[in-house]
């Protein structure tokens, strides 16, 4: 059994982690969270101790680390005798926290995949530009490295595998649908690290339709759908990471990802993106300074962190399956609903981090018990869902299906 | 009879004064142009030898200097015998220029308002800031200042003193329209340095009503005028260099000044304020370098001069008088339109730098002729408009008058 938890990275989303673990801390042992800036794995340290976390008496540590230096951190992990490491931190330290992974034998968690700084969207499928290539490495060792175990990628991954093994014969499309209908009160505001968001939209949009890949421009297709609780809400094709594990890993001709945006949201992204503000290469000032346009818009827009305590209303994220069943046409919708402001008074960040930062702590727990324990590396969609989505519906991320039945909880025996 | 001018700037109005100056280098003798890029300065000497501009043989010079430094712009003054500066530098530099010309006895002229680069949006009227702080040293020195002699402030000046010297017993408003009709066909660009443009719009709006400044947020207050060639053009009312100064030499209790933005304009201006990209204060990134937001949105868009080859359409600048003359209520609209393609092929600028370049050069001639050398400080409207008016009619800014007679060009005998 494997215990004793490093946590890289201290934003919104490693301070949720931070607190399931510690709601959890007499299966997954020490908590240690590492950080460039120390200054907030103590914040976070502190917060645990202020809502009173941990569920038994257990070793706190918060600890100074540069990710990409991989000796640095595979000396933590030796230091902290970190068995699990859960990786929030920049998309820019994958492969470097991986590395030390591999080093020294921890099993390996990250919610979003690797990026090199000065590319944007590279080939299709993106994991097998950076993650894939060290599939053997992991395998030859005996690592447990499980990519993307968020919610988007990571839950909504372990729906579609859900699906095709309880709910078709055969799959014609799954749309992951990702809406998040919550108000922050801000003019203007990302919900995660500016850089990372923008990003994520500047590139080309790459779906899987008719078993390949197509490319498009963003905010080029657009589907309105009724969802759940949140309602009618447009959604924009957007690339995104589980489409690019998906595709490879389950026999599905169509998987596309749908994120929801406002026209104001548009129209802020549509001015910088076409003044050449989201750029990622410097230019040059009339005074001679080196600048990157996209950290400048960065440094101006608000903290993500700091909309948690405004933050109201809820997010539905989801998996809209068609396929047949027993010769008939069948379609359901397996998602989740959060609120903003639960996530908040329970850990003291809002619902997106919320979302991402719960179920690598499932994926944590299943791991130390040994059932997710696979000595390999694996997407999600790879690994059983049941026991994953059984503990998400403990820890604060119940599932529901909305089908030919109605809506209503999924519970699993 | 003053000669030899000193051009300070080397941006698109300058290249306009330079053409002109060689157009009129039998009267105003040599031309040296200073700017920081001297590669700047001699681009416009080629063009205007490849143009032919000049009407007889003549000395042309370039000059590096930094306008910043009274020394050395005193010490060029003397070694290139200029008796006639045109500063059309940087809003930024007019201080320091002008202190230059006092020591040498150089007359000044310039086209927009000092600037400090800290501050934004001074208390009015905003000639008392800075200029009119050196109105005595001028007089006791006799050095002729001409303040604000571009098209607007400048030519608009002088529409107003000619309205109240030939058309009005009484004036009640003069309101300022300054209409670009015309296309540059890019996604979104500045017509003059962007970072001045933008200082122009980002405080509160000042405006002169009923013989009191009046505050109003940008974008605030609108008008719709059906005009002259380029139709029915929305204003909004701006904070304007002229209704600072005209409201003081003119007894008139309302003076406002109007500038026709698109919806494209104000959506991207609104988007880049609200941001905080507009700031001339410093931010830091995440990476810890300091950097002026604004400076980096200049960075980004267009270089104004690289819009001239495929502008095209029309720009309308006027003012629209009411008052009382003969016991009669009187309106009248006293203007000018500029053609942007018809500007760039006489001179290589488009329309916007045409009008506010070649104003000052036919005050050039009015102060080597004497009619303007006044030997003391002044705003346009002290001095006698129709001298000047006649000039820009043989100069390429003629003015028509429209009223209850018609519309007509306004010729003087």
């Amino acid at each position: 059994m494997k215990k004793n938890v490093l946590i890289i990275g201290a934003g919104g989303v490693a301070q949720v982690v931070a607190h399931k673990c510690a709601q959890h801390n007499d299966i997954l042992g020490n908590i240690a969270i590492a950080s460039r800036q120390v200054a907030k794995c103590e914040a976070i340290l502190s917060s645990i101790l202020e809502k009173g976390s941990l569920k038994v008496e257990g070793k706190l540590s918060a600890h100074a680390l540069d990710a990409m230096n991989i000796e640095a951190t595979a000396a933590l992990i030796r230091e902290t005798e970190s068995e699990i490491v859960i990786n929030v931190g920049s998309a820019f330290v994958n492969m470097s926290v991986l590395s030390a992974c591999l080093e020294t034998g921890a099993a390996y968690m990250d919610t979003a995949i690797h990026e090199d700084p000065a590319k944007i969207c590279e080939t299709p499928p993106w994991y097998a530009n950076y993650e894939w290539k060290r599939r053997q490495a992991c395998a030859e060792k005996g690592v447990t490295a499980i990519l993307g175990v968020g919610f988007d990628p990571g839950v909504v991954n372990a729906y579609a595998a859900l699906a095709q093994a309880e709910y078709f014969d055969s799959i014609d499309s799954i749309d992951i649908i990702d809406v998040n209908a919550g108000s922050h009160g801000r003019w203007f505001a990302t919900n995660f690290d500016p850089e990372i968001n923008f990003r994520e939209f500047t590139g080309q949009v790459w779906s899987w339709q008719n078993h390949q890949w197509t490319s498009n421009k963003m905010f080029e297709i657009k589907r309105t759908d009724d969802l759940p609780v949140v309602g009618e809400q447009t959604t924009y094709m957007t690339g995104h990471d589980e489409v690019h594990s998906l595709s490879q890993n389950l026999n599905v001709p169509n998987i596309r990802f749908w994120m929801g945006f406002g026209e104001h949201y548009i129209n802020v992204f549509t001015v910088l993106k076409n003044l050449g503000l989201l750029s990622e290469q410097p230019v040059k000032t009339a005074e001679g300074q080196e600048v990157v346009p996209l950290k400048v818009v960065k440094a101006v827009l608000p903290d993500p962190s700091s909309l948690a305590p405004d933050y109201t209303g809820k997010t539905c994220i989801g998996d809209l399956v068609k396929g047949r069943k027993d010769g008939q046409e069948k379609e359901v919708f397996i998602y989740n609903v959060a609120d903003h402001k639960e996530a908040y008074n329970e850990v003291g960040s809002q619902g997106i981090s919320y979302t991402a930062g719960v179920p690598p702590v499932a994926a944590a727990l299943l791991i130390a018990t040994g059932e997710w324990d696979v000595a390999r590396m694996v997407n999600v969609e790879e690994l059983p869902p049941q026991p994953f989505l059984n503990l998400l519906n403990q820890m604060g991320l119940p599932t529901r299906i909305r089908d030919e039945a109605g809506d209503r909880d999924l519970v699993f025996s």
